[in-house]
């Protein structure tokens, strides 16, 4: 960390900005956004780098991860950066052979299905198994104008990786193995607890001025199975995250049902898919949690003025409240324009309005 | 036809059984189950057909397409069978090119992305585009002892393979096409209305005694989105369905958001897949319309105790109301022990209770 800026005072440059406030339900006033897999296909100077370098490289190399982090900085004038990194990285840092396929997501090459394969999980140390990707969070918050969010895959989702082999429609041996053999499961995905806290606890102490925790797939999961195999796991990432104080995001697809368990496992913002209606998002979400969302992906493939009316009815579904954080419902999709999503955020920042949270909550307290 | 049972002496012949009384609302005794995807891979003696056929020589072979329909009957003591087909068989009566691809899904060698790829799609004439499935459908009125369920896919479903080609995760190519041209959209979705509806009138006019519309992927899209590009459609098929009078059930997979809208189409009855809870599931589809679910499939990979536990908890949630159809929230999944799935009919059919119908209406009318 020889030459990198204090971690602390990074957090405080940007704590007056709009996402922090907007994080901790504080007063700000403009509706920030940012946008899920905004650093990636849709961007020519991403495609570039990536003629030159595998996926792998880009993530293993500072320069290159930080050059692909800040890339959609420049364009689109987003109130947060996202690490540039995949779900599986910490795993391969821990030796665990696992390949990025192109088109196919990542592949292990051995999966994990019994309590012997555990042994192949180790204790991550930050440091010395993923040293490049705290070396990207210090060049990052060397540069940027706006807070770095910290990235890491939930346990489930890591788990349906590594029990499946790979990417799955039906995550039928991880339910399996959840199903059948229980000690093996809690075992397993407390060793990946683990390893996505001390990734995601690194990431802060490098200047990461919140995280955001994705369960990708673990709506994948009925609410009684979610609560079972995966709440409390996720709940011991979220604790072991609170003395460092920074937001923590918590998000998935499909997860309509499990918003209100995914703010109880202690998330202080949760991410709303679009398939959900974010004004019914909010509902499921407890009062004093925060909400992030949820226009649909494909939406920004659409005409402008389709894009303008979809933008408008998150923002009035949103209520101008102010512990909304604007966003897609999930990535934005490779043949998206970037100029598209750079007029959105100019519309959000524009049409977007921030209610005083005092009116807020009196408001919340009335309907409770 | 010349031989084959007469249609409505078929139907007549099953319409005091619990599967049809359940989908018309009408009293009954025991809780109807059966399972989507109850022909397939969980069953050695399917495998078997398999190994000596291909997918597609199963389809186009009355004789082969009726016994593994026939085979989950003699195993299980389910309350109805269900077509053995694909979503795509009508599409490749049309010549599309479509083939299944084992470990992958039903891939189509050419796109349909334009207005001028559309001549590729004709008027269906089931009689003669699709003579293998009808002969199907009359060996199998002749043989069973149930009810006979239709099956299709529904335009969206259709529609991802046709303009992906293939299956997707993410849908990007049918969604710019939706809302890029909504003129060639429709156009599309409207041509695809029509061959499914002119495969299941078909099916009907054979003896079928029900149908099932599976928008297996129409979860994919926003509320606001299905009822925009999809429900038009959809109702389309139902009403042209209405005359037969034959019950009509609708499903899709992550459409807890969908229900109530899938339930407007016209549908008798709303499957509602695992992810919602079922009496929540209920709460989201209109009185006077029946509902069918929703095990996790993968339960039934579980210790037979969990099992029994699940199984009452659905039985629970489904209030012992008359319109409920027991099924698995999904299909089976093929390492499923097919003895756990006839275990689960029998402790339906021991423990299921159905109320009177005057009793669960006074109690809808009283939440009214």
């Amino acid at each position: 960390m020889s030459g990198a800026p204090d971690p602390a005072a990074v957090r405080a440059r940007h704590a007056d900005g709009p996402f922090l406030r907007a994080c901790r339900g504080e007063a700000h006033d403009t509706v920030p956004v940012w946008f899920m897999r905004q650093a990636g296909r849709a961007l020519a100077e991403y495609r570039e780098v990536r003629a030159r370098h595998s996926f792998e490289e880009v993530i293993h190399t500072p320069e290159l991860a930080a050059e692909v982090t800040l890339q959609p900085i420049r364009r689109y004038g987003v109130d947060a950066a996202i690490l540039f990194s995949d779900i599986v990285t910490p795993l391969a840092g821990l030796g665990i052979g696992v390949t990025i396929e192109p088109g196919v997501g990542p592949v292990v090459a051995e999966p994990v299905r019994r309590m012997e394969d555990l042994v192949r999980l180790r204790r991550l140390e930050p440091e010395e198994d993923l040293p490049y990707v705290l070396q990207t969070v210090d060049l990052l918050v060397a540069e940027l104008a706006v807070p770095l969010i910290g990235f890491a895959g939930a346990p489930f989702t890591l788990a349906s990786y590594l029990v499946e082999g790979g990417p799955s429609r039906s995550y039928t041996h991880t339910k399996a193995l959840m199903f059948q053999d229980e000690l093996t499961w809690h075992r397993l995905m407390d060793l990946l607890a683990g390893v996505t806290l001390a990734s995601l606890r690194a990431q802060v102490e490098h200047g990461a001025a919140a995280v955001q925790l994705f369960d990708s797939w673990a709506g994948a999961l009925s609410p009684a199975d979610y609560e079972r195999f995966v709440l409390p796991h996720t709940q011991r990432i979220m604790e072991g995250l609170e003395d460092l104080d920074v937001p923590r995001i918590h998000f998935g697809v499909a997860t309509g049902e499990l918003l209100g368990l995914m703010a109880s496992a202690g998330a202080d913002v949760v991410g709303v898919d679009w398939r959900v209606p974010l004004d019914e998002g909010r509902r499921r979400i407890p009062v004093g949690v925060g909400f992030q969302g949820n226009l649909e992906p494909a939406v920004c493939l659409a005409p402008w003025e389709t894009v303008v009316a979809r933008v408008r009815d998150v923002l009035a579904r949103a209520g101008a409240r102010h512990d909304h954080v604007f966003n897609l419902g999930h990535g934005v999709l490779p043949p998206t324009d970037p100029g598209v999503l750079a007029q959105i955020v100019d519309l959000v920042h524009e049409e977007g309005e921030v209610r005083d949270p005092a009116e807020v909550r009196a408001e919340d307290a009335a309907h409770a």
